[in-house]
This record gives structure tokens, sequence and C-alpha cells, in this order.
């Protein structure tokens, strides 16, 4: 079986380089315009591939993401509506992100921004504690992963309300909510947002000062979905104004994050390089096989997304 | 019921105010040395009492502590040994210690020492990612507290050892050691040593160069004890040598931390004013009246610490 490599500036051969080793054999990598036949390619891996790239193939059946998401590949112009598209479903990702996660959750309930600055000033000062019972936290997006970070935060002690398109079944201690109407209600009742949506034409400019209003004043954003999620200056005049006391953000418009951007000197901003979790490469690998394994075989391959809904 | 107050320098009165209040009609509180006839004090809330306190009471059965450590009424020269010391045992305060502990755990495992001083450069460097799985956790300190963050760090995916003076039984996923030998063997698979233990004459300076050596090389120290259990010259030179990549401390030997230690200042030490988990008003409030109860029915006070054992 070949696969094309489809990407515009990241080296994917590189990057996947262990993998194309472990695979050799079975899955043979070719790259994009290297003078194999392009009617024999029936699978590609990519990473926001050139916006032409799909045309060049006119046998293409499936095309792999190298992470959770695969707006990367379903926002390249030239993808045609057949060509199902694959993503990277991985347990040890949600418990990463779960973690990461955690981890600015308690930043926020336990005031570390504040001992922090009092550390660099030498100031002894403790500080009242909220339990985590006080600190409600919402969930924009319910999949694999949105719901091993729920479980584990309920587990900590926070409630835990998550949101999704649709009506989705929650185990006891989460409550969930859906639709639009769904998405107000739980914004009332939470101070921490954690934003794992998909994105999609719906979700793109979700995290704007509109529902930064609806949560409870003072609240914390941890956005670990996409950069195009959020409206950045909505969230620079919701930290100014108090609406927000500070945000976490992993994910940006433009990556890497221009050096004269102002998140990186905002004192009410944490940043992190999309460095929430990454998908390991052997999870990459074997979904890459089964993908081709699949196509062999004539099944439709597992962990799909559903072009209609676009996640 | 008369309980008196024995505070050096604390203002307990103050502190207690409002379980006070709640408590009124049923106990009455009375200041040291204000004049009541100390024969008929029979119960005593204490932090860190003068020297001579107990001397001025000999009717005095039990002596509760304001925190989940009794050490600082135990060491008090004037306790005599047939007066009982009651600590507070408090569901909510080992769930606030687990949240303190998972913080500093995930800012170790994730380096975000060095994201955060990434961002102060504004340097886009992502950072080569290990699973939980692969950060070993052991925890000094086996009771009502350890059992919750070692349960909570296991539930989050990190591999956890527990150490404990003598035997006790663990759940599956937590490792069980005690005793001389079991430290040792404890501490050869532990990168990140939390420490719960009680203050007592055999854990004091637990916590020095050859303990530290025994660790995994790049290990961390969360020290949410007390702060003699700690060498803290040692300290600096583990971290110094790199045996250590870094410690949160949050109990020192004189506290509040003077302005001119060096561990303010110290770049791989993040420092908390003994905050990491407050045992909450209600929960003193309700174990004073239990104690006050037990003692008027003729039983034996709930939470009161073996003295034998010192915890």
């Amino acid at each position: 079986m070949k696969c094309v490599l489809l990407s515009g500036g990241f080296d994917l051969r590189k990057y996947l380089a262990s993998e194309i080793k472990r695979l050799e054999g079975r899955i043979s990598f070719v790259d994009h315009l290297d003078g194999s036949d392009p009617a024999e390619i029936r699978m590609a891996v990519g990473w926001h591939p050139p916006a032409d790239a799909f045309d060049h193939y006119p046998n293409l059946e499936v095309a792999c993401s190298i992470g959770a998401g695969a707006d990367n590949i379903l926002n390249c112009p030239s993808l045609r509506e057949d060509i199902r598209v694959v993503r990277i479903v991985e347990p040890a990702q949600a418990q990463m992100m779960a973690g990461f996660v955690i981890f600015h959750a308690i930043w926020h309930q336990r005031h570390f921004a504040t001992y922090f600055a009092n550390q660099r000033e030498r100031v002894w000062k403790r500080i009242g504690q909220r339990t985590m019972q006080e600190v409600p936290v919402g969930i924009l997006g319910y999949g694999a992963i949105g719901a091993r970070v729920a479980a584990d935060l309920a587990m900590l002690g926070f409630p835990v309300n998550v949101w999704s398109r649709s009506a989705k079944p929650t185990p006891a201690g989460i409550t969930g909510f859906h639709g639009a109407d769904g998405l107000d209600a739980m914004l009332a009742g939470t101070e921490i947002l954690v934003n794992l949506l998909p994105l999609t034409a719906e979700t793109k400019g979700i995290l704007n000062g509109v529902l930064f209003g609806k949560l409870r004043r003072g609240g914390y954003l941890i956005q670990v979905g996409r950069g195009p999620h959020l409206v950045e200056q909505d969230l620079l005049e919701a930290l100014d104004s108090g609406q927000l006391a500070g945000a976490a953000l992993d994910v940006f418009h433009v990556e890497p994050l221009p050096p004269e951007h102002p998140f990186w000197v905002h004192p009410k901003i944490v940043l992190t390089p999309h460095d929430a979790s990454d998908v390991s490469l052997v999870a990459t690998g074997q979904t890459i096989l089964a993908t081709a394994e699949a196509l062999r075989a004539g099944l439709p391959p597992k962990d799909a997304v559903d072009r209609s809904r676009g996640y």
C-alpha cells in the first residue's frame, strides 16, 4: 500500500520517521509530487495539506490527520466529499489533556498566580481557601477527551457541567447540557470554562465577549481547542474588565504565536505552545496501519470523521 | 463545660470566633490565666501553647489542636502524659491537600517551570511529553490525608508508592512499603517525593541529603509536612547538584519565612505560606464539640493521638 505525505511547511517524513520505519514492508510512504504514479495512491497522511493537494490524487479514498482534530484536513479546499478523513483517538492523549486542564483549574481555584507574585516580592500571606465544590467547571465538547477531563475533574471534587451539540448521556456527578439553550444554562453555572470543541463553521469564534459575559464574574478560560475558536480582542477586554480573572491558552490563530502578540506579556494569561496533549507517534502509526488494513479489506476506517457535522 | 484557649502569640479567640459563637451555651471558652478557677478546667484548645501552660490546669484531661497535626501541642514541655491530645481529621482537608499536591506533581511532570520561563522570553518551544505513567510518585505518610492524595494521583495515571512506619493495606494501583528497608526500596522507585509525615522525634530531619540521594536523579520534592522534617541546607545542595530538579515547599523551620531566607529567590523552589490545606473552622468546631461531649459522657475522645508513637 502506498501512502502520500501531504503537508505545507511541516516535515511529516521527519516527524513520522520512527513509524515510517516500523511500518516498512506494509506501507510505502511517498512524498507529494515525487514522481510516483498519483493514480496508484489511495491513502494520505496529512497535516495542513496544500490547498490543491487532493486534486493530484484522483483515486484517493482516505486521509489521516496526525492529531485528534481533523480540521487541518477538512479545511483543505481540494478535499473531495467522498474522501474519508480519519483522526487519532488515543486514551493516553485524553489522560494527558486531563492532567493539563486540572493543573490550570487548580491554578485558578487556589490563586497560584497570587502565590507566585507574592514569592517574587517575599510576601508571606495566606489566602482564604475555596474548596473544589465551590468552583464549578464547564466543558465545551464531550467526546473521548472531554469525557476523560470531566471524569477526572469530578473525581477531584469540582462540580462539572458539560455541553455538546447533541444530547449525550453523562455519568453521575457530571451534568450534561446540549443545544443553544443548554449552552446558556451551562455557562450561567460555570466559573472555569474549558474549550475542547472541534473546529467547525459553527464553533469558530464561539469564545467571544457575549459568551464570556454569561459566565460567573471572575471566571477563567482554559482554551485547549483550536485558535480560531477564540475572538482574541474579546478575551483581552474580558480580562481588562475583570469579567475573566485569567486565561490559560494553548492554541492560537497564528502558531507559533508572533513575538509582538500582546498575549505573551499579559499578566493574566498563562500560555503554552500548542502542547497541552500530543498524540503519541505510536498511536499515530497504529491508526495509519489500521486505516491501510481497512482500505485493503474494503472496510470503512475506524475513527473517521462524520463529514456532515465536521468532526 | 469550660474550655481554655492556650496559644503563644496566635489569637485563638479571634481565629475561632465563628465557632465560639456557634457553641455558645454548650461550651464556655475562657482565656489563659483570665481569673477563672483553673481547677474547673478539664479541656483546652491549643496552638503552640506556652511552655508552662499545662502546669496551671491540674485537672485538664484533653487538649484539641486546631490542625491535622498535633506536634504543636505534643512538643509543649508541660504537657502531662495523661492528657489526651485530639487533632482535626476532615475529609475536605484531605481533598484540598490532594489538589495541592497534584498541582505540583503536574508542574514537575509537564515542565511548567520551563513553559513559564519561555513565556517571559516570548519563546515558542514545545517540550517532549512524558506520560503520568513515566513519573512515579512516592508518598511518605499514609494516614487519612496520604490515602486520599495517593488515590487521586493514581487515578490520574501516576504510579504511586506509599511508605508508612508500620505495614498498612493499600488498594490496587498503590504499592505499600514500610519500615527502614521499605523506605529505601520506595525511594529507589520514586521521582516525585511527597512528605505528609507527622512530626516526631523519629521523622525530624528525615528529608536530608542521604535521602535525596536515593531518589531518581532529577527528582522533585513536595514538602507539605512540617518544617523540621527538612534539612534546609541539604535541599539547597541537592538542587544545586541536579539530584533534585526542584521543590515545592509549604512549611518551614521558621514561619513566616524570614525575608532574607534563600528559598524565596531560588529559581527551582516554588513556595507557599503554610497554606496547602487548611482545616475548616466548621470541622474544628465540630471536633471541639464532639470532644467536649465525649468528656461529659466519660468516653475517650475521637481522633486522639497515640501518645506513644506521637501521632
